[in-house]
């Protein structure tokens, strides 16, 4: 089965403790087709400027994405430009840009309103709605959110939230939103907005994931060369819903495996500043990351 | 077999933003052996004032906790006030009166010298070695430790290091004893100082266990009634070392069990204030946790 990701492609600089880079191909859009890609195919759409290089995504279309919906727009693309303070859990924003990304309108080309599987990432929760409005029965939506939004346009996102099946999102966002200190309470009052799946992200301390009732929880590969955090969270989503449309099934067993898959993605891309380490992995190095992963909370009592 | 325990009894003042005790039961070695006395028979080492109420724990005599090395001496018993912020996370201290505490000088009776399993909670890591020196071959000897105690006493910490199999330490402590922010990097540091078995704990987020070149990750339990976490920390050493004495057997398999056994230990100890909700369970209760806890990480690629 086909997943559609509808987001952003930019170019980030990006400064940690110890590197960096300037306009390094980014978005969330690019960091979720590069992952997915090894698990289905993909559609896209996104916008550009033209000042894009379009070879910068070479890899993208030798991958299994398909390129309709990608608009290219007189203008600059989205740039922003951050840096990771000495834990590299925090980070600053030196500036954003938006760009062409500033009037993004997401329309999906008719070969894509069929996807069965859709991933929102993190746009305007109004556009968010708008692109779930445009596709016709899909098996499984699912969608990113930030603070700002959950601060300034929350009516908007709870009509959002009413119309998909998953949220991912991290614990700190699942506090503002549900407005509850306790993360498993927040959580039931997010899952009464809608959404009857949460993956909540907690970068170092692993994922859970909550499905109706039932929890899975799944700890972060332990990866002693931590690049740069930058995308982790949309390569995360692009495992998890490249492996369950891979799959097409929606339950308890798929959903916790597809989390161990976005979890071994996502610790590659921290791996690596851009698309580096992601866009050259072999089937086989995935593997023998999810079964690491699987091995570090094995234990039977 | 048994297992030796040295730390503090203490009455404790607690205030959390939905409740508040004062002057409840607590000291690492009182949760220690509550918890630790539904595995193995415990051999306690604490001192305390001649305010003490020896009712107050009439429950460890029956729980088979050998109270031969608790020394009542004239004064008053170790008192701690707390203050828990909104988070539960972050706590403030009000008071800490040593009392009879400040001259603690732990001798371990005859008949305690031969327990295999010791663990040494955080006091002056100078009394930890001498606690060591006094016993004759033990099997495993677990230590626990603070901040206060690394950043102030550094070098006799290391000689304790030295003696001891394993290390119960939180995450922020791993990184201030190996100074690197990376805590997979940092535990291998510290292993380089002597235990080769650390124990990681990373409080709502789980538990890490590093024994050897193997990780073993354990959530934490769910738990939406977070009443008090005072003692969480000992309450779970006591459950980690009860299990392992009471199978007598160090290895990875045992080990991961009892993270699994201490974690559910743990999660009972904040559901009530002070020693209420740990020293009234049923060995049903605390196997059905377990197998919750293993149940939430359980998947098949």
């Amino acid at each position: 089965m086909s997943v559609l990701v509808v987001g952003s492609m930019a170019y980030d600089s990006v400064e940690t403790p110890f590197a960096k880079v300037d306009d390094a191909l980014g978005g969330s859009a690019t960091f979720f087709s590069t992952a997915a890609s090894y698990f289905s195919p993909v559609n896209l759409v996104a916008v550009v400027g033209d000042d894009f290089d379009m070879q910068d995504i070479d890899f993208l279309y030798h991958r299994n994405v398909n390129m309709e919906g990608l608009v290219r727009e007189k203008g600059k693309t989205f740039r922003w430009k951050g840096r990771y303070l000495d834990n590299m859990n925090d980070r600053e924003t030196i500036y954003t840009e938006l760009n062409v990304f500033e009037h993004f309108n997401p329309v999906l080309p008719e070969s894509y309103k069929d996807s069965d599987y859709v991933f929102l990432a993190n746009i305007n929760p109004d556009l968010q709605y708008h692109v779930v409005q445009q596709t016709r029965h899909p098996k499984f939506v699912a969608m990113d959110t930030m603070n700002f939004w959950i601060s300034g346009s929350l009516e908007q996102l709870k009509r959002t939230l009413s119309v998909v099946d998953a949220l991912m999102i991290n614990d700190s966002e699942v506090r503002d939103l549900s407005g509850e200190h306790n993360l498993f309470t927040g959580a039931r009052k997010i899952q009464a907005m809608g959404p009857k799946t949460l993956v909540i992200k907690k970068g170092e301390h692993g994922a859970l994931l909550i499905h109706n009732d039932s929890y899975f929880f799944c700890p972060a590969f332990p990866v002693e060369n931590l690049y740069d955090p930058t995308g982790a969270g949309d390569t995360f989503a692009g495992g998890f819903m490249g492996y369950l449309a891979m799959f097409d099934k929606i339950d308890d067993a798929h959903l916790r495996r597809a989390v161990v898959y976005a979890s071994a993605m996502a610790s590659f891309c921290v791996e690596a500043f851009s698309m580096d380490r992601l866009k050259s992995l072999k089937n086989e190095d995935i593997e023998i990351r999810a079964n690491a992963i699987v091995q570090m909370t094995h234990v039977n009592l």
